[in-house]
């Protein structure tokens, strides 16, 4: 029996804090990528024990004869008298996803096998074979997509900013290193370069691996993939004026403090847009009250002066159910994001996507703009503020949250 | 210490499958409604332990002095060693929801306190206080609603269809003794009759002791509670031509082959609309394929001969985030669902509702018909079939079901 189990990378937060220029690596798809990342790969078919360690990984599964190794579980059974105010429950064979914005709550889903878990420098990796969702792949014990619903999430953060401007040329996607943007992205035929800022090849590789319909992304000829991190691929690249589009997916950008919505970084990435470029970045799940997305609105408003608007859709396999985008345009031709001027055509190629879209549709794009009243409520209030704001009446923001209006 | 175990009722599925004509109790809400139904009415302040039984529930707490009371976990922890293909996980202190339709995955809620469980002779009842979203009610061991998000369920599957028809007059509920649909109904000043037919009276009175805010749907003078079977009521009513919308809000009719999609059901509805009247009957999350959305709107297609349509809204505390309604006008005037015509005006009188509509908008409304690609395929697929039908080519259904496209 070999045991695998998970070194938690403190840099993984840090990495993306780290501000210093760096040297950039670009590497096109053609070139071979070093294995020598995998410090601990394991056999797919070996017995496989994940501990239950700082990063919230519960789960624990034998294939090979049926025995349990359930080392964390096999000591907490002990303390059951000592659980019942238990923040973090963990059961023997299933993965439990925490909420730690909006505790009190948990989505588990039964692992059917464990393929893959490792660490690079930066962060834990598992990827499981789950019985509900198909293959999931774990960061650092945080679900981060599973191929049952990871469409909607790609598509709609790819076609939301796409399809809202004429003919997208060139566009930067920071983070994203699964490659299920870069595939989005290659269904539109008017773009010629696509660059991707990941910082983790390792994570690449694990996704090229295990999850070939999502990595198909990095086929595309038009990719460069640039291993770094992209904060400083944007102050190194003094990229001024030169995308039509950048999509941020980064990890948990969860709270309104995170350094992706800084003033700092909001301002590289309106830099590097032509006028009338777009941004589309994660901003969290409405029912959730952690990100100020009424202050978000009202800076994203005075930093890209353009159209900002916020849109959401359904993951069943993220908390809540729902996630969000925020996006935004700078000055120059308007951008009215609720109606795709710049619609997919079902029948034309699929650039490297195997298949034709599964979720996004020209109706559901402008549908995700429809805000449930108590979102709507915080959308209008900081409008109203943003509107004194450009008048130089002040810099109020509004401080309410999405769960204002549903706590008791 | 007491103890309280909740007695199963079998009856639960029976009820609703006993055709036979009966005679039907009408109470206005003025009536003085029986406390004997609560033949285990707990102490609100006592140490309760929910045993787990066939019902799914898993909570178990004690508040008094914080010692455990884990009937079967302390059971379970020596078994843990043949629980790998364990299909309901339990821990304590925790209410776990799974999903019969989609197994291999469970929501978890803390439970902070539990405040009543009883039995019917119909069903088992439990309310407990969540620290995620407030109170959450739970029927036969199936979390039914919380307070956190029953404005997304309640508003939609009201307003969807009251908002699409002009001056509603007479409205039939059938289930949803909660009360929240009627508190809806209530924003209505055209409806002059609300009708509803709730089978268990155990069940309003624990709503109207644990959730007012919700159960005060039941002052509205205009509603009228008939304490009896919604067929039954059906087919004793005669109500032919009577009602402008029926809204049917039943346990769990996850199935096309469930009771309340059976053609002689859907046929007692549509002959008791008038003209043009309209059904909103709850149908599954789309993520999910154990209904077959296709066939039921050809089959309904067929019933209503007016317009048939898909919606749905978020509702996180449901599997999946997401549930789904389908919507159907008779033959007559006709109604597009799509485009609210008698929109709810903010300003209006609330009804017997205390706040404002915190989810449901004309926005919204719209919004939750449009459809991703995947399940607008089946909707296009069904009307397409439904059309060949209508011109005497077949009868033929389409058996795509929402998950078929997600399936590897």
């Amino acid at each position: 029996m070999q045991a695998y189990q998970i070194q938690m990378a403190d840099t993984k937060r840090t990495h993306v804090q780290t501000k210093l220029k760096m040297e950039t690596t670009t590497i096109h798809v053609s070139t071979s990528i070093s294995m020598d990342l995998y410090p601990k790969f394991p056999k797919e078919d070996g017995v496989l024990v994940v501990c239950n360690g700082e990063n919230g990984v519960s789960a624990a599964h034998q294939f090979s004869d049926h025995h349990h190794h359930l080392l964390s579980d096999s000591t907490d059974s002990a303390d059951h008298d000592h659980d019942h105010d238990l923040k973090h429950p963990r059961i023997p064979g299933w993965f439990a996803e925490h909420c730690p914005i909006w505790p009190g709550q948990a989505h588990f889903l039964k692992v059917e096998k464990i393929l893959f878990q490792g660490s690079s420098k930066y962060q834990s990796m598992m990827v499981f074979q789950s019985s509900a969702y198909g293959k999931v792949f774990v960061l650092d014990g945080a679900l981060q997509l599973t191929e049952k619903d990871e469409c909607s999430y790609q598509e709609m953060m790819t076609h939301l900013p796409l399809c809202s401007i004429p003919n997208p040329n060139k566009v930067l996607l920071i983070g994203g290193g699964d490659g299920g943007i870069l595939r989005e992205i290659s269904r539109h035929s008017s773009v010629e370069q696509i660059d991707i800022c990941e910082i983790d090849s390792m994570l690449v590789d694990v996704y090229k691996r295990f999850f070939p319909d999502i990595a198909v992304g990095y086929d595309d000829p038009r990719v460069s993939l640039h291993v770094t991190d992209g904060i400083a691929f944007l102050e190194c690249s003094n990229a001024v004026g030169n995308y039509d589009a950048i999509i941020v997916d980064a990890f948990d950008p969860i709270r309104h403090d995170h350094e992706l919505f800084e003033t700092s970084f909001l301002e590289l990435v309106a830099k590097a847009l032509i006028p009338g470029g777009v941004l589309c970045i994660q901003a969290e799940s409405i029912w959730f009250g952690s990100l100020d997305i009424g202050m978000l609105v009202t800076k994203c408003r005075q930093i890209f002066r353009g159209s900002v608007e916020y849109a959401w859709t359904i993951v069943p396999a993220y908390p809540s159910g729902v996630i969000g985008f925020l996006l935004c345009s700078t000055e120059g031709p308007p951008v009215n994001f609720k109606i795709p001027i710049n619609a997919i055509d079902p029948n034309e190629s699929y650039g490297v996507a195997k298949t034709p879209l599964k979720f996004y549709n020209s109706e559901v794009h402008s549908a995700s703009f429809c805000l449930p009243s108590f979102a709507k409520k915080i959308m209008i209030d900081s409008q109203l503020i943003n509107g004194r704001t450009m008048n130089g009446v002040g810099t109020t923001t509004t401080t309410m949250s999405f769960s204002s209006l549903h706590d008791k």
